[in-house]
C-alpha cells in the first residue's frame, strides 16, 4: 500500500464522510459545508478540505459541497458502487457475527463462500451457504472469480489459509488473525486488530491513571 | 486523546512490537535488534527505533534491546500489567464473539458483566455471565466499578448506552458501532470500524482496477 500517495488516514475518513453524506442526504439536505462535514466527523474543516481536495472535490464558497454528487463520487473512488463477493474463512463465532452482519451486505460485499477446517461443522448450512473444506478454497474462489478473502481463524492456521487464497487468485485479505501475513506484493492486507484497539484504550486511560 | 504529544500510530505499533517481543521471548531469545523487530513488524528499523525512543528505551549499539525488559516495559506503559474489569453491551453475534475470545483475557481484560436490551436474552446465561437488561448499566458498573464498555448494539442504540456507560463512570469505551459517540472530554472512545476497513480494501484494490 506504501506506493500510494494519499494518506491512509485520509483514505479511512472516506468511509466517515461517505457515511455522514449519507445521513444528510436521507435527511433531505443537498448541499453541506466542510464545517459541518468537520463537526458530525469530529474533525476541522481545513483537515475535511485538504481530505477532499486528494479526491477532487472543491466545494463552492459560501455554498459548500454539493450532498449527492459528493456521496456517489466517494462510492465510486472507493469501488463501492459493484458488488464484490468474498470469501469467508473461518466460521467460529466472529466468521458467523460477520456473515450476518447487515453493514458488508450494504456496501456491496457479498460473502459467498464460506470455509472452516473443522470436520464438524464442514457441510453444514449458514446463512443459506454450505461451509465448504478450507482445503479447496483455491479451487472454490478461482472458481467464482472471489476477489476478496476475511480471515477470521486463530493466528496458527492464517498465513495457510492467506496461502491458498493468493493461489486461488485473491487480491485483497481482511485479517482478524493477530499477525502479519506473509503476502506477495501484488496482494493488499488490511489488519483488523481488535486486541490492540483495546490495548490502545488500556494505554490511554492508563497514561490518565485511570485504570 | 489529542492531548497527547505521542502519535496514535506509535501507540498502536506498541501492541505489535509487545506481541513480536512474546514470540521472541517464547523461542528462548534475550536480545533483539531493531532491525529484526522491523522486519517482524513489517516496518523500517528507523521507525521502530524512534517509536521505542518515545517510550525510554535505548537499545545497545550492538546489542539491541533487551527481549524481557522491553516487554515487560511496554506491558507496564500500556497499563496491561493489571487485570482491568469490563462490561459489554450487546449479546449479538458479535458480543458473544468477544466473549469467548482468548485474546481478551490474555491481556488482562475480563467481561465481568453483559448487557442486552432484548428482553428474551436477559436472564439468560452466556460464558458463565448472567446477561442483564440494558436499563442496569450505570447501576451495575458503578457497583463493580467497571472502568471500560465495549458497545457491540446497533448504531441507534449505541448513544443511549454509552450514555448509561458514562453515567455510570466509565472511562474509556471500545465501539464498534459506526457511529461517532457524544461523550464529555473525560472519557476516551476508541473506535472499531469493521465496514471501514473492508472500505479500504476496496479502495486500494480499486485503484489498481482489480475490482
Amino acid at each position: 500500500m506504501e506506493n500510494y500517495k494519499i494518506p491512509k488516514k485520509s483514505v479511512e475518513r472516506l468511509s466517515i464522510y461517505k457515511r455522514i453524506l449519507k445521513g444528510i442526504m436521507d435527511a433531505g439536505f443537498t448541499t453541506v459545508s466542510s464545517r459541518e462535514l468537520a463537526e458530525r466527523a469530529g474533525l476541522n474543516s481545513a483537515q475535511v478540505r485538504k481530505d477532499l481536495v486528494y479526491f477532487g472535490q472543491f466545494g463552492t464558497p459560501g455554498m459548500g459541497y454539493h450532498v449527492s454528487i459528493l456521496h456517489r463520487t466517494i462510492t465510486k473512488i472507493m469501488g463501492l458502487h459493484k458488488k464484490i463477493p468474498v470469501a469467508l474463512i473461518g466460521v467460529g463465532n466472529l466468521g458467523q457475527a460477520l456473515l450476518s452482519y447487515q453493514g458488508f451486505k450494504e456496501r456491496g460485499f457479498i460473502i459467498e463462500s464460506i470455509f472452516d477446517n473443522d470436520r464438524e461443522k464442514v457441510g453444514k448450512i449458514k446463512n443459506g451457504l454450505k461451509i465448504m473444506d478450507e482445503r479447496n478454497i483455491s479451487i472454490e474462489i478461482k472458481k467464482k472469480n472471489i476477489r476478496v478473502g476475511i480471515i477470521t481463524i486463530p493466528s496458527s492456521a492464517a498465513q495457510s489459509a492467506a496461502n491458498k487464497l493468493i493461489k486461488g487468485g485473491i487480491k485483497g485479505i481482511l485479517n482478524f488473525a493477530p499477525i502479519e501475513l506473509k503476502v506477495p506484493s501484488r496482494t493488499t492486507v488490511v489488519n483488523v486488530a481488535l486486541c490492540e484497539k483495546l490495548e490502545m484504550l488500556s494505554y490511554y486511560l492508563s497514561k490518565r491513571k485511570l485504570l
